[in-house]
């Protein structure tokens, strides 16, 4: 045994593997667990990890530190990290917006029970730019947020356009309006609409004979995933789909712009932007420094669910308070 | 008595004056006390805080929730803040950042003695820029900060022109290279020389007769201060310099460029940046955000120091964690 902190892997799909290659390079981490739904053993893991099925989790109980998941928020998530709760510390990156208190409220409690900590809705939204957000209302009450996505593949979108008749493959790439994006930079606080924030461009492969008119047609206008944006459709070969779009970028900006002075008349922009090559191998890297944290947490004494806002900065890296504070302040 | 949180001020420069209207602006704190090195009777303050001289510091105790310190780094802090932790919790703005260690160790032993709070090194770099530094490192291990500062003003900078014979007020501006900016912004990860990332330029107002191209050599030569970057100078009349030159604007962006993957061929960049309309009424703002963290530590039961680093980013924000799970994330 060594000094390391022990973390189990679950699902290993884009973001389990940018897990373990983000744990392969932290020094004061291993790999110890793959949990999967699959037959354990027709998955091969890129390092080597020991892989067990669901039902071993119980097994593990004091080999694994922190457990991560990464299944999806519509149908693994909600049962899955309350799931491993029960014998691990967890962390996962829940992100449908809207159930979040009732995902915490759930992890909460099974946490509470069990002395273990959770960390929920990791990664970069919700995450990196909630944390962002949080931040900016705090030091600029008086002000407006901003959140641009992009440019990046929206997987939700990319599915929609897959299941239209005649299609044989898409993806999609949200674009922040560089116009919106200048004149929040400028501090004009603008009030924008969903049409004027963001474009939607799609390259979808037809399937021989398919009527391209109508696929475009049933794209642009469909509603709540199309119709209130500017949308563009490129029709393009299977080839072509797959030499120039097949990375998953991803990225987006968070503004706040407020004021300050007696007369609320001193401005200024805050600004946060990502630009990913991996939207799954960056969340996975949230993921995990937020590992670091769970685990310092937890070996302190402290259990129940927390998300981002919670947690200190410093618990996030590797290097001692004396170290961060004689080097990064 | 009401529930805000009582915040007191030391020193009523630009910094205190910032504190003043940022407290005003928040309505779960209020200002009770200004103390001053300088006559009380002399100081009107814009909202009317009732004006102490420094030796009244004991007798308020129980009065002040948090004490802001609004002196300088040089003379004032390294012994207000620890003088001023015998009896509140604390918050400072200390940036001479090689002495930050020592500053430290000195108020965590005066808060621990007295079971005070202190969060030192308070602003936006030190500060918030150290927080993003933080979490680039701990996210993305394998990469490379980059630190650009401006455009704004450097007191430091403009207070060593004026003190050149010949010279009767300047004004000196930091300016990020735009080319170096955007190498880093590509991912290219570059090596760049103090004189490939900011360039300084200054508005000189001259004494009459003075030897404009003999001031101008001695800017440009200026060791440590000029000598290392392309300068540029310009002279102007007293009264251009009042008329365009009298904010105090700053900024600045903080980088992490790093990679991801087994292979570690996958790029990524973070970029915090900040436009300041005045850099002490932006620092006043942090400082009074994290004096709400101090106050809430401090009911908890904690003491000692602390540093941007080591605090929750929900304790900065007014609401409640709940409503900050339901809005943020």
């Amino acid at each position: 045994m060594n000094n390391k902190i022990k973390i189990g892997i679950v699902g290993y799909g884009n973001l389990g593997r940018g897990v373990e290659s983000a744990v392969t390079r932290s020094s004061d981490m291993e790999l110890v667990a793959l949990l999967t739904r699959r037959d354990p053993a027709t998955i091969q893991t890129a390092t080597g990890i020991p892989t067990y099925g669901m039902d071993a989790a119980a097994s593990l109980v004091g080999r694994v530190d922190v457990m991560i998941l990464c299944g999806g928020s519509a149908n693994d998530l909600p049962t899955q990290t309350p799931d491993m709760a029960k014998y691990f510390n967890v962390i996962d990156s829940f992100d449908t917006h809207a159930k979040i208190p009732e995902h915490y409220a759930k992890v909460d409690e099974v946490c509470k029970q069990s002395g273990t900590l959770g960390i929920i809705s990791v990664g970069w939204d919700p995450g990196l730019f909630s944390l962002m957000r949080c931040l900016g209302q705090a030091i600029l009450p008086d002000g407006a947020d901003y959140t641009f996505w992009g440019k990046g593949v929206s997987q939700g979108h990319s599915d929609a356009i897959r299941r239209i008749d005649g299609v044989a493959d898409a993806r999609q790439y949200t674009i922040p309006v560089e116009s919106a994006l200048q004149r929040v930079r400028n501090g004009e606080n603008p009030t924008l609409t969903t049409r004027e924030k963001h474009t939607r461009e799609c390259f979808v492969v037809a399937k021989e004979g398919a009527d391209l008119a109508a696929i475009e047609r049933e794209i642009v206008t469909m509603p709540n995933y199309f119709a209130d944006y500017d949308t563009t459709v490129h029709f393009i070969t299977r080839e072509e789909l797959d030499r120039d779009h097949k990375g998953i970028p991803h990225g987006g900006k968070v503004f706040r712009c407020g004021a300050t002075g007696l007369d609320g008349q001193t401005k200024h922009v805050m600004e946060f932007g990502l630009t990913l090559e991996s939207n799954p191998e960056f969340t996975s890297s949230v993921l995990v420094a937020y590992a670091r944290a769970a685990y310092r947490l937890s070996k302190e004494g402290q259990n129940g669910c927390k998300t981002v806002l919670d947690i200190p900065p410093a618990y996030l890296h590797p290097a001692s308070g004396e170290t961060l504070r004689a080097t990064l302040l």
